[in-house]
């Protein structure tokens, strides 16, 4: 039996999740990997109300300074935030010690500084990326033997709940929002979420242990899910598609192309049954052929329990074959390198005029329309919704400036999505 | 830079697949993991036809005691059967050397003897459940700090490929096995595939590490799908079903329910998006909650690269931290601790005289009916089907013996399926 003493800095939802994990299952874990695990510090701002959580040896302190002072083998960071939270994983790693964070947006923005410092090795984040799905891990051990060709997935339970509750209900983005709040599925503000923010965190995280290439996290193309309507996913289920928010990378003609967007996908894609605040991450790879890894993408308890999988690797003092890079292999694909299929809604008062002109758009940008489709209405601004074939994104986005343009169009009631088969 | 020298036993359909993927992949594995695979032996019958995968440095011999005598960090097992194949394994593991193996059947009939031989530490088998899928390595990690609840799934290509067929293409077992046969979805020899007993290997190998306890092949109960008509499939969908091929363990009261069959899932289930060939595991835990893998099953590439990656972890000398168990920790539930719904198809003369019986017979047995159905039909012989409210498997088995001595009903053509919501 070997004793890892544990400091854990954030007592928060994580945080909390990781002292029941470890109370509850220590005779699991200590009967399947031989690991005692003994919280001996906890740092946070204020234990009131938390008290119960407080093992009785543990020291439980506000200070920085006496959380660092106490023996620690592992430290752990659930502070949130880029600030504090990189003092206390700068501070663990010069002391030598494994450092296990949920910390994605500390991660994919400063990653290569601390990465640096880590040497690699000391440093893990299944918790980071999609919860309790083991997909860091995966692209560590299970995978390395092959070149990845694709690795996509929905990566943000916030904005998968939202979608999955407009797609089955019919209710609106500003409908479903409080009651997710309500619940626990977003946050207060809950912008990093809704806005692609936080799945971008992820994918700059996926795509670097995918392609051992650093992925700017400022380089990722995103959107986010606010302007998504009720007619738009109305359009999409008639169309047979579902719109669900995807984070993708893969490598096309030597470059990454990395993008957060809600998507529409067929309704008979595996994604698709993905439901509410349920994360999946979809991979393609030339020897072990195409897969899936589903779950809990957060939570209290599914993140906590990532967390203690890192403690229990870095405890059995297990290599990890492929950190982190900082190494930029390939150039981000810019729009002008990315063909896909588009929907296009406008919201317009004079439907034939307005189609003419679109498409008179659309065809000067080499773009040609699939379908145009309007349901009956009895208001004066109507929908007309069109469906591209495949395009180039930057002639997309060059001709969307000018529809904007059109006066019987409201330029910002404009929704524009990717359509992947 | 670490070299790793490997002598592969067996080069069939997935020692080729091996030797494709480090001849194509070393450079991308030196630079992931810091490995230098080297095959430095190969042991087979008989090697022509492949000459053209044999490295020129390589030893390709057909004598076992000339392959044992080559250096070799790690032994490769891809014989299959129990005879030589268990020889290679123990003189790998005599030899202090590291083995891996894709030999379900092997580990699963024997696995008590080859493991404490073993020490758990230096016998991998990733490969020999579900292919390429990382179950193994997940069960070994990522999910080590929970308790499992449930683990279940498609662990058989050949008998999804059939069923998916049936249902897409309402086409009959005996039309598809040849088809499937020819292109490779099947062996010559179905029989270890169609009746289950390959899933119920897969299913020993899982229920062991996913509750740390040994199960005897022989307590695995187990049917097989080549009753399954197309009737059977259609009156499925009319249900809302479909009919999947699956491996089910779970703690119900203190014991391991371990079942294979075909079972009829709500045609919403995830499981109902696993096509063909592939396959897909379900867990259930108290910390991580629900997730699932899928991906390819079979196949030389998809199983060479599992191969693959447990030489790798081999090669990094990673503590596996949860080896094979020979400790039967749980008893295994008998058929009177099961409850499940059930479908019933008989074929009979007269139905509404049998169907009084039938139900009489069930009444007695404290089994009631959800639904009776029949599809109209210009034949003598008219299939007749049930659905069952909550049964207990015991008490539908005793009642089925008496079903089939009706004298109306064809008792070779009775089909009992277990229905899991």
């Amino acid at each position: 039996m070997k004793k890892v003493r544990i400091g854990l800095a954030g007592l928060g939802t994580v945080g909390s999740g990781v002292m029941r994990l470890i109370r509850a299952n220590s005779g699991v874990i200590e009967q399947k990997t031989g690991l005692q695990l003994e919280v001996s510090a906890i740092l946070d701002l204020d234990f009131s109300g938390k008290e119960a959580l407080i093992p009785p040896t543990c020291v439980a302190t506000t200070s920085m300074e006496e959380f660092e002072d106490t023996e620690q083998d592992i430290t752990v960071e659930l502070i949130g935030g880029t600030n504090v939270a990189r003092k206390v994983i700068e501070g663990a790693l010069a002391a030598g010690r494994g450092v296990v964070t949920a910390n994605k947006a500390l991660l994919a923005e400063q990653g290569q500084e601390l990465f640096s410092l880590a040497n690699g090795q000391k440093l893990r984040y299944e918790a980071a990326v999609a919860g309790a799905i083991p997909v860091v891990q995966s692209l560590q051990s299970s995978l390395t033997q092959n070149n990845i060709i694709k690795i996509d997935g929905i990566l943000n339970g916030t904005s998968n709940y939202i979608l999955t509750r407009m797609f089955e209900e019919r209710l609106s983005y500003e409908e479903i929002l409080p009651e997710a709040q309500r619940l626990g599925y977003a946050e207060a503000d809950a912008g990093f979420d809704v806005d692609g923010i936080d799945a971008a965190h992820k994918l700059a995280l996926l795509a670097n242990l995918a392609y051992s290439s650093y992925v700017p996290f400022a380089s990722i193309f995103v959107q986010g899910i606010r302007d998504i309507k009720v007619i738009d996913i109305e359009m999409a289920d008639r169309l047979g598609y579902m719109i669900k928010p995807l984070g993708i990378a893969k490598i096309v003609d030597g470059h990454i192309e990395v993008r957060v967007h809600p998507t529409m996908i067929p309704k008979s894609h595996p994604l698709s049954t993905i439901r509410l605040e349920n994360n999946g991450v979809f991979y393609d790879t030339d020897y072990s052929g195409e897969g899936s890894l589903t779950g809990k993408g957060a939570g209290s308890l599914p993140t906590g329990s990532a967390v203690v999988a890192d403690i229990i690797q870095l405890g059995l003092q297990n290599t990890n074959p492929l950190p982190f890079t900082t190494e930029q292999k390939y150039s981000i694909a810019e729009a002008q390198h990315i063909q896909s299929r588009f929907y296009l809604r406008v919201m317009t008062q004079d439907r034939p005029g307005v189609l003419a002109k679109i498409s008179g758009i659309l065809g000067d940008h080499d773009i040609s329309l699939a379908s145009v489709m309007q349901l009956e209405s009895n208001t004066e601004i109507v929908p007309l919704t069109m469906v591209s074939h495949k395009a180039n994104e930057q002639s997309m986005m060059d001709a969307l400036m000018q529809v904007k343009k059109i006066p019987e169009i409201s330029a910002e009631e404009v929704v524009l999505l990717h359509i992947e088969e």
